[in-house]
This record gives C-alpha cells, structure tokens and sequence, in this order.
C-alpha cells in the first residue's frame, strides 16, 4: 500500500457527524414514504395522530377537518385542522420543524404518537419533494392565533422561521373550513408530492377506520374534486384519559438505572427506588437492598456500576407486584360495536375487551370485534381492521403479529370456513392493542412485533368472539332451513290442505298451520313426504 | 375543560428534544438487538463490516480475529481485531461513541457500511446492558498503539472519554492473540449481553457466510470453549476497489439540489450541474438550463426553488445517460465459485454476475452462484446465502427480495423439484447484490427491499445458472441410468456372453464389450431381454 498513509489522511477527513435528519431524508422509506400513494397517508395519519392526542389529552371532543387540493398530477396540498388546545407559541417551531422532539417520548403512557418524528418527518418530506415549507397556524383559548412558516435546516436537525405573524379570526387567512369556526386549535398546510387514490390503501379508507376506533371523533375530508365525506360522531363519551406510569425493575435495563441514579437527587437509594419505579413500596426498597448488601441510607449517586447490578439481581429474585394496568385506555366493547356498525352496516356484531396484561414489564391490552353480513360483502377471504393506540395500521399486514393471530385460531370451529388459515365469508375482523409502549416494527409503525404474550392475547380474545359468531351463525342456519322447509311445507299444504282436512274430517286452516309449524320444529323432511 | 390551561403548561413544559441516542437505545430492536442470541451476532457483524471495509480500503488482504469468551451465563466479552491501516486519534472517540457519525454516509461508494450507526450502536448496547463502556486500540503504522475507554453519553449523544493512553508493542496489555503481531490495525472490545449458539443464527454460520463472499479474507474464531476455526484466506486478489460517484438527475429530489444550489461554491449554474451531478456534460448542461429557459451564467446560489424546480422538470425531458456502473465491486464468478467450494465442498457449482444496471438512478449489480451435492445434505428444501455489498444476511428471509426471486423462477425447468415456489434438493443458492446505495428494510440492514429491476436482475441471473445446473443433474441422471443398464447388461452377458458368441460363430469378448456398449447408447430396455 504505497499512498496508504496519504489516502489515510483523505479518509479521515471524510468523517463527519449525520444528523438525524438527514438520515431519515434519505431513509425516508423507513418512515413511511416509500411512493407518493403511501406518503400522503403517511402525513395525514401523523396529523391525525397528533390532533386526536391532543384532543384527548384536554378531554375535547375531537372535530377534524381534512382538506385536499391536487397542486398538479404529482403534488397534493393537504390541510388538517383540529379543535384541540392549540401549541404555545415557543414550542411550535421545534414541534413542525425538528425531528426527534416531543413530549410522549420519555413518558410511560399510551398515545398514538410516541417517537417525535412523525409529524416534523412530514415537513421534511413536504421540503424535500416539492420545496415548500410547513405553514402551521395555532390558536390557545382567549389568545390570538399566531401563524408560522417554518423549513427544516436538514444539516443541522434545526427549525428555520421564516414568517411569523398574528392573524385575526374572521380575516380571510384564517385557516380552515369557514363553516367551522373554532376558537382553539391547530391547523397545518403542507405541500407534497403525492398520489391521492381511492383504494384500500387510501385516505378515505384510513378516515374510514380512523372513525371505527374513535366513535366520539368527528371528522370531514374534501376530496380534491370538492366531494366532501363526513364521519360522523356516534358517542359523546371519551374514554377514561390514559395515566402515565412509572417504569418496571422487572424489564429495565442496567444502563438506563445508571443513567437514572447519576442523575437523580433523591436523598437516599431507598427513596430513589420508591419514587421512580413503579410497585417498589418502603418494603420491596429494604427487601432488595437487603438482599443486594447495599446500605438504603446512601445516595444514588455514590453508586457504582456492580453496585447497581447487584440491586437489579436482587430485585429479580424479589417478588413485585406487576405493574398496574388502569394507565390503559381501551375504547370497550360497546364502542367497538357503535363504531362497526356506523362504518360497516353488518347483520351481526361482537367485541371482546380483554384484561389487561404484561410484556417486557409494559402493560397492554386487546380487543377484538367481528362484524358479519349485511352490508359486508362476501368476496372470498376476510377484511381487517388492525389497530394500535387507536391509529389504523393499513401496511405490513404479513408481518404483524394480528396475522399471526388469526391464522392461529381454528375458524371451522365457529362455522366458518378457511382457506390456508384465513377465515372466508363476508367478515371484518377488528383487532386493537391498547399500550404504553407498542413494540412496532419500524419507524413507520405500520405493524407489531409478533411477541407471544400479544398474539395469546389477541388470539384468545378471537376465539371468544368467534363462538358468538359461531353460535350467531348456526342459529341462521337453522332458522333458513326451518324457513325454507316452511315454504316448502305451506306450498304443499296449500294443495294437499283441504285433503287433508277431509281425511281429518275438519278443515280449520289454523290447525293446519299448527300442523305444519310442529312438522318444522320436529325437524321433518319435506323431501321424504 | 375547566382546567384546560394550566394542564396546557404542565404538557408544554414536558416538550423536549430526544438524542438519536435515547431513540436507538429505545428501539435498539430496529438496529437487531431483539435478543441476546442475536445481538452477539449484530455487534460481531458490525465489527467485521467496518474492518473488512478499511482493509479494502487501502489494499489490504483481510486478517481478521474474533474472540469470544464467557462472562457469565448472560454476558459475553467479545474482541474483533483487524490489520487495517488503523483510526486516527481524533476519530476514535467519536466512531465508537457518537451515533449518526461515519465517512461514508454521504458518498455514493459501496461499502458495507452505509449509515454510521452500526460499530456505536454496539457500544451502546454493550453500555446499556452491562453498563460497561467500550475499549479500542488503535495503530498506524510507524505510529504508537493508543487505547482508548470511551463511553457514550446517551442524553447527548456524545462520546466521554474514560482513558487514552499509549501502549507499547509486546507489552501485556497489547491487543489480540499473541500469535499474530499486526503492525496496523484496531481492536475493539466489549462486554455484552449475550448468548453464543452454534445453529443457523450464529457466530460460526456468519463467519462461513461471511468467507464464502469474501475469500481474500482469513478469518480465525476462537469460541468460548477455547475452540479455534480458522476460515482460511483462498484468493490472494482483492476485488477493484469501487469508486464513489456523483449522484443522477434522475434520482434526485428537488430539496436535495435545493440545499446543493444554496452551499455551492460553483460560479455559474452550468457548471455547478457538470461538477455535482454524473453524465452532465457541458452539452447537456445547456440543453437542460435552455429548456429551464435559465441563463446558464447566473450563480447557483441566486436561483429560487421555482426556477430549480424548473431545471429539474427539464433535466427530466432531456436524454442523459445512465450512471456509470464501473463503480461497483463484485467479487465476480470465479471468486463465487472459489468461495462455494471452500465452505460447502459440493459435487457440482456455478455462478452467474449479471451486468450492472440502474434502480432509482443508483447503479446495482447482481451476482449468483449454486452449489449441488457432495458434502451438502439432502433435507428437503435448499439453503441459501443473501448478501449485500459483500455482507451476509441471516434474518427476515420472507420479507427479503432474494426469497422472491428464487420463488418466482420455475425450477422444475432444470429438473429441481419444487415445494410452494422452493426449490427442493442438496442445493445451496447464493445471491448478492452490490450497490452504491442497498435499500434496505431497516436499520439494521437484515433485508433488502422488493422494487422491480432487483428482483428482476435476481430472477434472471437464477434462470441463466439453473439452466446450468439442470443440463448438469440430466447429464448425471443419464449417466446414472446408463450405468445401472450397462450392469444390468454385463451381468447378463457373462452369463449368456458365450452362448451369443458361439451364435455369432465367434468368441471375442473385446466385441461383446462393443455390442453392449451400443445396446447401452441405443437406449436398449434390458427388461425387454
């Protein structure tokens, strides 16, 4: 290697630090915007996932209006407004303009958004394909409503301003739908390069699901060509708000209780334990600093690494309690029932609302709803509805852990027939897992890991709800047959009746009818008359 | 919501940035730390990438040890040493402690390597689950050993440095296996979480993986036990070394040229396109700036985002010639060849590199090889070997693009039977692709994703050696059955041989021999005798 050490010298000047948004610029794939059909449900669902979270948060009844123009054949300017508190003013730039920045990060509690990336990911790709910034408009209850035009400095992951300005409610630049006026919230505008498409995968069809998992939602879309779809609210109940909790000793890593012990003030390690993990009473702290040799009274600080690994062996060996589960917020079976039945229009419908449980020390929780016939049409194997946090999962079916779930249920076992494990017939089958971190695939949470303890749940919660439908579907059965034999049975009274009212030597066609009726239930076949 | 703006405050205070750091650590399962059987092999991979890489680099023929040894039964000490040309001081802190921080992500070079997240992620990891910090040794050559103990600061994402130090050559405490002195090279070692397997995911089968695609390469492994594998170097020639290139106008987003535009240095536009973008000649440059109707003299940083929006519709319109491809490294067929032989010691092998060709305007090129018989069992279906630039893959088989395309080829064709599209038999199929840019399907670059012209290239190459082997497996069972006829025959005639001769009225055996011989080829039945 004669240049070796010049070339050297060439190579190290080419290290360089990436930030995280141009990693993700040109990863973007990763986030969800593969083509221009997926990125613009990709940035709807973000906004949606941020507005409803917000709305819920303040206990609002979420209104939401999504608006889309086509630009030209290859660009969408997409609008979503909510009716949430609005942002403070400060924070704005960063939220729309930053990526990994939020506040659901570093929180244990269940909300559709959790990484920080999703929405300002959406400005970036708006910046990168069509060369637009963000503009974001948002307006707190009593206060103006401050409007922001802010791009992505890609290279340094840092939000540029570029207008910013107070607008008057009632001016023409005030966002929105003007049918609709709301005294708080937040609108967004984005330019993008997108395909807007009517399919399975389409915005409407997300909306559509959107509505099913969130029946006290009301949402609007304008389609570009004006058509505007409404999906109602069918309940005024929010669900119980979802509560934060604390970490598990039972699934938290050695590094992260280092972390926290440098940094934390508590006065004693005892007290540390108490305070920042959940289920660790006064008597759990003893019994594991006890066990670990370590003395309670001192700071955590003062701790050293095998010191610490002590107390998590000790705490390994210590019964805890598991951690509590009423921080989850399922939406109930009678809400997944008015949300089928308002969007699909079936003939039967079930749900299931598991107990909650446990994996890797972070809570969850399953429902399931099964909607059968009416409206459904029957063209071969079953639709899905996959849920998580409440947000529509519509990509990366095959690899989510709810297929794997339904594949695993026996569903000739509930009269329905199967082809290569997937129940036929006109059937939806709604799963939804409720937690406080869902363990998604990818960045572009689009599917679940398939993780035991999920796909038990899911699946037993299936086979719950696949014996109502079972039994739902047996009793139809019997009553065509019954109905069928009836018609059969009338028809030939109507000939043979008088006959046979001779032969009995009376003729009260209601006892004839009687006759018949008795002839159903004992179960005799026409055929054989 | 009566208390609506004070819960305003207490949300918008818990608005915070989070470090790329915090995020992997968070989802360190996106980076292929699901679990302790595969993270041993993740951080090995990563490793081996980034030396194997730097000996390429600089023309070095590969000498590469991993060592592995038992902590306990949960934690590994794994070192990996490599005879590179070595870091230089300033960098070391910063490559093993700072995600998002390399020399190649922004080039277009294919390298194993593409992200500068693998070698600091594997540090984390080590931190985060034995809260020990990563230890580096690192010479130039004629240059002392420097050791350095970095950690990361996971909050910040910055390294923290714990010691820097000389060391001296033949010294204790000088790095890697006694038996090998490397003049130049760096070793790196950590204590993880770990559990070391002998089945199909690990260290042992990426070893092999890894020295079928790289048979320059000596690789010497030392198991926990103390066994040692040496994987022996078969090819003195390394491969061309690739070239970086300039990106396509064809493949490049409008936000990309924007930023380009605003930090170009370049005087006039025309020569900004020349300079910044492959097959942009001067011709081409006016074409394009004439269609734009941009005066070619202006400097790039004057333009606005509708006039380079502009260039690039007419960049579109303009006939430019695909990107080079001599920028890319296969190992070619004979190394395929030398490699298959070396590992699995089959009967029959053959392997195809396709030309390169262009995805999304980043060259790609494709090579196969098949490996029939001889050591390899027969257990049903065949085993296969995916790599990408040179780096084997041993997970997420069913959402890679090699399954599709070896599902997609009809092997019944070349006499291989076939069970759900999978080839059956004694057959290994190897498949790699090389690339400037390999899309993969996650961080942790375990598959490659599905777009058209990859499959297509993968498909095709598998056809032209199938038929390859098919002519082989029919040659053979031909060859097969005209030997069991000519037993069959040669029985048969010692026993009649004299009785023919005395018929024929002679009794030469030489020409008996010959009559059999021609029976044999006429396709003679000896059933029929």
């Amino acid at each position: 290697m004669p240049n070796g050490m010049e070339e050297t010298v060439q190579q190290e000047s080419d290290h360089r630090e990436i930030s995280v948004a141009e990693f993700f610029e040109k990863n973007k794939h990763l986030l969800g915007f593969e083509n221009p059909q997926k990125s613009i449900i990709t940035v709807i669902k973000e906004a949606i996932d941020n507005s409803l979270d917000a709305c819920e948060e303040d206990d609002i009844l979420p209104e939401l209006h999504v608006l889309i123009d086509e630009i030209d054949d290859k660009k969408c300017r997409v609008e979503v407004r909510d009716n949430a508190i609005g942002l403070s003013r400060e924070n704005i730039p960063k939220v729309f303009g930053k990526l990994l920045y939020g506040s659901k990060f570093h929180k244990l509690q269940q909300s559709r958004g959790q990484q920080g990336i999703g929405i300002s990911a959406s400005a970036m790709y708006a910046q990168l394909t069509t060369g637009e910034p963000v503009t974001v408009y948002s307006k707190q209850k009593g206060e103006p409503c401050h409007k922001f035009i802010v791009r992505i400095d890609t290279e340094k992951n840092e939000p540029e301003i570029i207008e910013d300005e107070v607008i008057e409610p009632g001016t023409d630049e005030f966002p929105g739908d003007k049918d609709y006026y709301f005294d708080h919230g937040t609108t967004i505008e984005m330019d993008i390069e997108a395909k807007y498409t009517k399919g399975h995968h389409s915005i409407r069809n997300y909306l559509k699901h959107t509505a099913v998992m969130n029946p006290y939602a009301r949402i609007v879309l304008r389609e570009p060509d004006g058509n505007k779809i409404e999906y109602p609210r069918v309940s005024k109940t929010l669900p119980d708000r979802p509560e934060e909790i604390k970490p598990h000793l039972h699934g938290v890593e050695l590094g992260v209780v280092i972390r926290m012990m440098e940094n934390s003030n508590a006065r004693t390690v005892s007290s540390f334990l108490q305070k920042e993990f959940t289920r660790v009473g006064r008597t759990s702290a003893e019994e594991i600093l006890d066990k670990a040799d370590i003395d309670e009274g001192r700071r955590p600080n003062t701790l050293d690494k095998d010191e610490i690994e002590e107390i998590l062996k000790a705490a390994e060996n210590t019964n805890l309690q598991s951690p509590p589960t009423d921080c989850l917020s399922p939406i109930g079976e009678d809400l997944v029932l008015k949300g089928l039945k308002k969007e699909l229009n079936p003939e039967f419908t079930t749900a299931i609302t598991r107990k909650p449980t446990v994996y890797k020390g972070n809570p969850f929780q399953v429902e399931v709803g099964l909607a059968w016939g009416g409206d459904i049409k029957e063209d071969g194997s079953f639709d899905e509805l996959r849920f998580a946090n409440k947000v529509p999962l519509l990509y990366k079916k095959s690899a989510c852990v709810t297929t794997k779930a339904i594949e695993e249920v026996d569903w000739s076992r509930y009269n329905i027939s199967q082809t290569g494990g997937r129940p036929q017939g006109p059937l939806y089958i709604l799963v939804h897992i409720a937690s406080v971190w869902v363990p998604f695939t990818s960045e572009g949470k689009e599917a679940v890991a398939n993780y035991d303890p999920i796909r038990k749940e899911m699946k037993l919660a299936l086979q719950e709800a696949g014996r109502k439908l079972g039994r739902y579907i047996k009793r139809k059965q019997r009553a065509e047959i019954q109905e069928k034999k009836k018609r059969k049975l009338t028809s030939y009274a109507k000939e043979m009746g008088p006959a046979i009212a001779d032969l009995a030597g009376e003729g009260d066609p209601a006892e004839i009818e009687n006759l018949i009726q008795a002839m159903v239930e004992a179960d005799y076949n026409p055929e054989q008359l």
